[in-house]
């Protein structure tokens, strides 16, 4: 994996892709499945998530304020859900999906080699988390892998109902 | 166009497509292009968006309080750029682009007739409007237009690149 300027990174987020979310808490990485992200600001990157108090990775976002935000493409659509439908309480599920941590730069939650990009991630801003079970994130270092070529992404709609990205179409815009 | 029910809302929004924003100011409407959104709760439906204060939008969202989010489908493609390319302070852009505004029941910004689904919101919470440009909106009521099948959304990839909605893949998943 190579290093993404921080500029690019809304290029990924913007377009909603289900990601995966890690945590790390005393030693031990979990992974959580989500799609409820958006884009705050192009640079320094920030982003929001939500992520439910009822999932097991919360306690270990809070307490570390710190996170990678992993995104898969197609290939690896049935482990993102077999995640998606585990708890990290149960199990491990990096050992049980097969899934390879790695350490990242500047936070101690892991990258997931698998995955096309990783962004890692702290808390800035917990003003809404009590309320909405909302974080606001500041991507410090994002890497991609150059040797996934035009990763296809898939998107949520409800009930195990996922698009896959289809044609790539570019038309004059002027917005960044 | 028909009901929605409110409980299937984020199928919509979760899966990260461009959309519209129209508002309506002292009998004025206006819409912009907008992409940075996500869910926040089931039901009833919350989401966020960010809106900037650069956006022409921004007072007619802040002073109303109210807002429909339009989603187009790749058909109307080249009208969302240019609405996403034009100001509201320069232009009639329901006019100047051809799209058709319909009267809302809850809200006093207008539906877009030739988008695919409207949902009709009004704004619950501010408190990171100042920080962040964040709205925290509501969803009151949902319209979708049964004689468009399978509309396929656009996502923003930046710079005017938009990945068209490709095949959907159903997988077991235990998420709503």
């Amino acid at each position: 994996m190579r290093d993404l300027p921080l500029s690019k990174v809304y290029q990924l987020i913007e377009p909603g892709p289900v990601v995966l979310l890690t945590t790390a808490l005393k030693g031990r990485a979990n992974v959580m499945t989500m799609s409820w992200h958006m884009m705050m600001d192009f640079e320094p990157p920030l982003l929001a998530c939500i992520v439910s108090e009822a999932n097991y990775s919360f306690a270990a976002l809070r307490e570390t304020g710190e996170c990678v935000i992993a995104i898969p493409a197609v290939e690896l659509a049935l482990k993102v859900v077999k995640v998606g439908n585990s708890s990290g309480g149960d199990i491990d599920k990096f050992k049980t999906f097969d899934l390879t941590p790695a350490p990242a730069d500047r936070v101690a939650a892991p990258l997931v080699v698998e995955c096309y990009a990783n962004l890692e991630c702290r808390i800035i801003d917990t003003g809404f988390t009590d309320k909405y079970d909302l974080f606001v994130l500041e991507v410090l270092k994002a890497w991609i892998d150059p040797k996934q070529k035009n990763p296809r992404t898939i998107h949520h709609r409800g009930n195990g109902r996922f698009v896959v990205d289809g044609v790539t179409i570019k038309l004059k815009s002027k917005m960044r």
